[in-house]
């Protein structure tokens, strides 16, 4: 096995997946077309969904992961089909999420129940009622995401005992991330029970969006059993810590670069890790200040900024930096275990700093 | 290939299927009581739904499918895998089609949704909200529901060309009910737009349940393909006509054999393929009295009695029995050119009556 440094960078693996994703919904499009054109409308929905944003980084991750095992010569082609199975997992996990939080905005232009709201307007006439025919468009649309994401992973031309413990990295990522959104949604009504932010980074974040990309990769290309397991390790720290930072960006971030506001988290109550070491070393005066501000939607500028003054000057926010740091070290500490070849452990070390250590 | 005269009966195959659906379970209980309380809790829904009827009809057909070409010897222990994988795509199109449906019930007891409308009851105050909520759970169940089909269809022992076609074939399935559902759903309040029911009963009733379980057994015992292409067509015919039987059944049936309401499709105003037959053949007079009744949810039972008359002296019951005939001929002229043999043909042909003829 003669490992191979070239790995391709992200702007490669989204143009390669973006083409995949364009022919795969033309012929989705025809084929539902052959069924009815009103099947037809809702592929149209979802190619405007998916093709209007998205960075790919899943695919990349699970292609670079490949890369680092992979001989030097081999081409990427043969696990195409699994990178696109992220890309589809995770493209139907935003789609149902979006209904569990009522969203009907992604990426700047409306989602699929967004768009049906739409397009059911003449002919129903209720408001709760045209609600409730859009989410059930976009309920059927995430299905067959879901269900075409495996029928992708399917296409993969590798052996059938790796396409078979593909198939179950794959489900295991959906079985967690399944998890990970209940006990988020839980979190945010349930009165007796907090569920650590920690737990549903885990869960929610890290499972299916790091696990799953990383471990596949490496396992298509014939990783050492061992290299998976500490990837899996890897991987995990990398997603806690992905989220843990994009907590502090949800906070102090700069809302013209990360496109994300900076004070709905504060206002609308979002109990993140940030808040959650905010509770364990605050003050009583400072905690009697900021719950003055946290979670009441009417909070104005220079409350949030007292808010994030709060945060700072308990220590809050240190401690969060601190634990990414940790993640960080823990997560260089596994790799340097890995058999990866050094220009290969280069790269995942890369991954570290574009996720830990962003900005954006 | 010798193939098996002894394909198992449908007790035989539920016996199978229900053990491996309460392991199914106990482990994900397991798995998720690892992660959080709360998660096993919903993997407990989950097992309380799905242990509480069914008549793993689709493990059955696929699995006399697989015997009609498998060695007379061969176990079906290898495939079991697949026909699981059918009941769970099955399970999981039910939950999400409760969700669109806002029904709360299934197999007589709370469903997902239902189930946690009770668990949440504590912690949402307001209808609406906990609706909401519990539609998000079951959402949520649905999807790892129909994540673990495809998991489980990557177990089957059968080699990596047979094991992608056969996911094909699933995901076929879940292409064709989603745009089944979706017509369906839009069919009940689209003003300018009617989907004929024949169209329906194909995409949203032989897609999944009929031609995705009877093709993948073919094609797991390695049956020719013109075989798999002439039972594709067998399949969809008895799919069609087993929906055509159901309409008929949910107006003259016995309610105490049929479990089912024989008034509800009259007064909720269902527009089955029945109803398109009457429309055509029905005189003005008789369309005028029918129509008073007709999708009216105070009906009584003189009016419903009067309109089920209706039904039958137009005309219009005997052409969809008619129909039914047609297509039980259909699928006994396409199964005479497959090259099963004789016994497993009457195997596939008792599936006939009683998927046509049945009176339950």
């Amino acid at each position: 096995m003669h490992p191979s440094v070239l790995a391709p960078q992200l702007t490669e693996v989204k143009q390669l997946i973006d083409t995949r994703l364009a022919e795969y919904c033309t012929v989705r499009i025809a084929g539902a077309a052959h069924m009815h054109p009103q099947y037809a409308q809702l592929w149209r929905s979802i190619e405007t969904l998916i093709t209007a944003g998205g960075k790919r980084f899943r695919p990349y991750m699970l292609v670079i992961s490949y890369s680092a095992y992979a001989d030097a010569d081999a081409d990427i082609e043969p696990i195409l089909p699994a990178a696109l199975a992220q890309e589809l997992i995770h493209q139907a996990m935003l789609v149902h999420d979006d209904i569990i939080d009522r969203d009907t905005m992604r990426y700047g232009i409306q989602n699929v129940a967004g768009q049906y709201n739409s397009i059911y307007a003449a002919d129903i006439e209720t408001a709760e009622e045209r609600a409730h025919m859009s989410l059930s468009s976009a309920l059927l649309a995430g299905d067959v995401l879901l269900s075409d994401a495996y029928h992708f992973l399917s296409k993969a031309d590798v052996s059938v005992d790796r396409l078979s413990q593909a198939t179950s990295i794959l489900s295991n990522g959906v079985f967690e991330v399944v998890g990970g959104e209940l006990l988020d949604t839980e979190n945010s009504f349930l009165q007796q029970t907090h569920i650590p932010a920690e737990t549903i980074a885990r869960y929610k974040t890290a499972s299916y969006s790091f696990i799953s990309p990383v471990t596949m990769g490496a396992l298509l290309a014939g990783a050492p059993e061992q290299d998976i397991a500490l990837l899996k390790q890897f991987s995990e720290y990398v997603g806690v810590g992905y989220q843990l930072r994009d907590d502090l960006l949800g906070v102090y971030g700069d809302e013209d670069k990360t496109g994300k506001s900076a004070s709905s988290d504060i206002t609308e109550g979002k109990r993140t890790y940030l808040i959650e070491q905010f509770d364990m070393l605050a003050s009583d005066d400072q905690k009697q200040a900021f719950y003055d501000i946290f979670h009441h939607s009417n909070a104005d500028e220079q409350a949030l900024l007292t808010a994030r003054e709060l945060l700072e000057a308990s220590g809050a926010k240190a401690r969060v930096e601190e634990t990414i740091e940790l993640l960080a070290t823990n997560a260089e500490e596994v790799l340097a275990q890995c058999s990866a070849p050094e220009a290969a452990k280069t790269i995942f070390r890369e991954l570290v700093t574009q996720c830990l250590h962003r900005s954006v």
